[in-house]
């Protein structure tokens, strides 16, 4: 496994989007989006998924020079059309349309349709935080998750962020797909030739199923809670409402029927909207009380539960945040490792566009 | 098990709330709140609790005629002191302040400082139906549960509450605990001196446990998810997310430090804040996209989705909302079964007050 500086992969990625077409503004936000999930840690969501963005491209199903919209809106809500740009710069767009509208009227939601793929969640959530708001970022994706009681594919892993403003401490920043584990993880242990634990996937009949392939198998990942005892109907719940939240509210296609992320996946008939869908908020925290105010509770808070009695075999309690936090002052100093594949990938790009990697 | 009709329970529920010094219209609220639950079947949640409100106003923490007002707020958010009042009567309050602002600028947002338990969340999400909003209503509560790695309660079990109007098919309804198991789901294993499943709660070591009585032992109720490997630091985050928005935003005692329910329970010291938080969403469908549209595209979802292919050995594929609306449809007319131990409360309560049960 080969490490990479931040500076080194940000300036393929860059170069690369600029010869999908993208403007030089696009380019720089698509890039910075994409980086920050290897910089956090979040290895599935970053360099890694370049190449499929790139065959998305091809396939005719990312447009490189959107014309990105409001329209529709109130004065705390609107709808944006992506026009079928990449999610990388769709997100950043309509995230900072809430963080405007929260400007004027204490808070700002978004419904987006017809996007593609944003990369990680908490990025979008976190660029709330510089003006001392509360943002929230969630989207719909291709169905790889089967309800309660059913063996059918209906929903995406559904991603909810949170990013919490504080005043000396880091901010509270949660970010998590709303299955009991990330389709990267069952991707690691498929390159490790691992099985996954009980709970994560069942296979095509609706059996638990320990086989880190079964997705391939038609079988299905699990909302988070795993089965009907351990709350899975919470997690299907929670994965719905991120579903109709980004899909339902602004257009763009639901449910089973959201597009796959594989460019050769064949799109679903009979699309009832447009494209992916994300949902986004901003809320002005002194909307509810003085932000000073705010931000000292919230030290206290994580404070509080920063020293919170880690039980026996436990270091410490950690708050949302802390892991990608910590990854990301390791990496900006000690660059990014690239598992094989990924740097395979990235070399059969750099040939296609007579780039240096 | 007896069985006692809603009228029934209605009017000795008001009954007692009137003999508590509430108003007529209090009264008449906090009932209509409380015996929601017994209809929906959410038995934790209904009359089973009234001799713990009582309690709670014996001990001179409920405030039986309350001034709730806003004491903060923007176009689009507020701040509600709800001046100790039973959560029952000022989260209906704060909801109908959330309701109005979305009329005026497509979403309003309440956070509730100064309460009390107020009973299930679904019944005050559900309010925005009727205009054709999305509502939503969450809630912190006396701290029951461990984040993932710690053996202390840091929580409460925070629900959530999302309610989604559709057009022919009934509105989408989830309404869950953010643990594995609510607290409910021990008190029926109790009664029938069961063990629990594992998964649901920990020892005061933060080993897993079977013991129903396990709480009462100082062990924890575990976040949704149960344990890292199947994503506790998932519902972790999720309770905490309600915890911040409820009690942080409000100015309402957070964490560990939130009020207990059973009036026996010491208040912790140091309070950060002000009794219980909630908070309250409410979002104008038609600030996205005509009302009539978004509907129909709910009926489609809800449609898709409850024919989903269901596994095997299971029936059908449930939406939120179904199991407790077939409940209510079901003991509105045949009436709502008590447990012995929750009608002897009652008549303790009638013979103080003098009422008839």
């Amino acid at each position: 496994m080969n490490t990479f500086s931040y500076n080194r992969l940000y300036q393929f990625t860059h170069a690369v989007f600029l010869k999908m077409g993208c403007s030089l503004q696009d380019a720089t936000t698509a890039a910075t989006v994409l980086i920050s999930a290897d910089l956090r840690g979040i290895d599935s969501h970053g360099v890694a998924r370049l190449s499929g963005y790139l065959r998305l491209w091809e396939a005719g199903r990312v447009n490189p020079r959107p014309n990105i919209r409001v329209i529709y809106e109130t004065p705390s809500t609107a709808v944006v059309d992506g026009d079928a740009g990449l999610g990388l710069v769709v997100a950043p767009f309509a995230m900072q349309v809430a963080i405007d509208k929260a400007k004027l009227v204490g808070t700002g939601w978004v419904s987006v349709k017809n996007s593609n793929h944003f990369g990680i969640a908490g990025a979008h959530a976190m660029m709330a935080l510089k003006d001392d708001m509360i943002g929230m970022a969630m989207t719909n994706a291709s169905a790889l998750v089967a309800p309660t009681f059913s063996n059918e594919r209906m929903l995406g892993t559904n991603p909810i962020a949170v990013a919490i403003p504080a005043n000396e401490q880091p901010a509270f920043v949660a970010d998590f797909a709303t299955t009991t584990a990330a389709n990267g993880k069952l991707e690691i242990l498929q390159r490790k030739n691992e099985d996954m634990p009980l709970g994560w996937a069942q296979d095509k009949d609706g059996n638990p199923s320990i086989d880190a392939n079964i997705i391939r198998k038609q079988g299905a990942l699990l909302p988070l809670g795993s089965d009907r005892e351990h709350g899975s109907h919470k997690g299907y719940a929670l994965g719905s409402i991120v579903d109709i939240f980004s899909a339902v509210l602004s257009g763009a296609s639901y449910g089973p029927w959201a597009p796959p992320f594989p460019a050769y996946v064949p799109m679903p008939e009979n699309q009832p909207g447009q494209g992916l869908g994300h949902f986004f908020g901003a809320m002005r925290v002194d909307a509810f009380r003085p932000a000073e105010e705010f931000k000292g509770h919230m030290d206290n808070w994580i404070n509080r539960f920063r020293n919170a009695q880690p039980s026996e075999g436990n270091d410490k309690v950690l708050i949302p945040g802390d892991p990608e936090r910590e990854m990301e002052a390791i990496r900006i100093v000690e660059g990014i490792p690239l598992v094989e594949p990924v740097e395979k990938d990235l070399l059969e790009i750099a040939e296609k566009f007579g780039l240096k990697f």
